[in-house]
């Protein structure tokens, strides 16, 4: 049996206002919280920019805190094509900085992050927020933004942890 | 008076498996044909790798062509959300990857560069190719995505010529 290594997984909330993102450690079942913040680009800047400034955001993020894997939420598109499209350029600012770092880029339903975290896809911010207090103490006071980020982490913290085991039982 | 001095314009036309691109050399009212192509990610990449290959291929063209400006078409977006936010995700590579490169971004709506270049918002594609082989002999054989993204060049220049007259008269 190999002994596993912690793993450090970045996750990512994105948003074009306000993108979360926290790094936690994984070894085996145990996580540990790393960092976390927020990168809100400026809204008066040119669209191009505001882009601009999420990605060497996620990239001196990445740079500092050196993530093994990333994971990203799927966001939740309504009915709105136009704020969907917004939406997406945000998003993709999120999948392609870690692609280009070179880690493995997982997507998670916002659903799925929330049972992970908090054991039922239909809880609210409020309860995200209360479980990342209680699972990573050491994260003390995070935004809704960052809490929802370190949530993503844990999720694939979790699948990643069920994968593993899938495969030694094979 | 000021002599003009040529201007190389990098027009974008975004799409997650086809994006086209153009460039073209601009004084005053004469245009020139630079180069164009096509960057194509294989379907089969994970989807953040795919942004990548965009990324890293507009990267490429903005290092081989220096461009001094960009233009980008602005997406169609039907009712379908899902589809809007996925095509927003390619885009994004095509908004982001001049910013980074220090050029500013212009962004056109699809009529307003078919208005440009047929005369007419409400041209098709066999049209605009048809004008691309007019305005750019020296283009020769494009393919419908390039023809499109030679069309945003064009109408750049158009709208920047404009706007330079404006200045003038002012």
């Amino acid at each position: 049996m190999n002994a596993i290594r912690p793993v450090r997984i970045l996750g990512l909330d994105p948003g074009l206002r306000r993108t979360g993102w926290g790094v936690v450690a994984c070894e085996g079942a145990r996580l540990s919280h790393v960092a976390h913040g927020v990168i809100a680009p400026p809204d008066k800047l040119p669209f191009a920019e505001r882009l601009l400034v999420l990605l060497s955001g996620i990239e001196a993020i990445i740079a500092e805190h050196a993530p093994d894997e990333a994971a990203v939420e799927e966001t939740f598109v309504n009915d709105n094509a136009r704020s969907a499209l917004k939406l997406g350029h945000a998003r993709a600012m999120a999948l392609v900085a870690p692609a280009r770092a070179g880690l493995p880029v997982a997507e998670y339903a916002a659903t799925v992050v929330k049972k992970a975290v908090v054991g039922t896809g239909g809880a609210d911010k409020a309860q995200v927020g209360w479980m990342i207090a209680r699972l990573l103490p050491a994260a003390g006071k995070t935004t809704a933004d960052a809490a929802d980020a370190l949530a993503v982490a844990i999720a694939h913290a979790h699948a990643r942890t069920a994968a593993n085991r899938t495969w030694r039982v094979a």
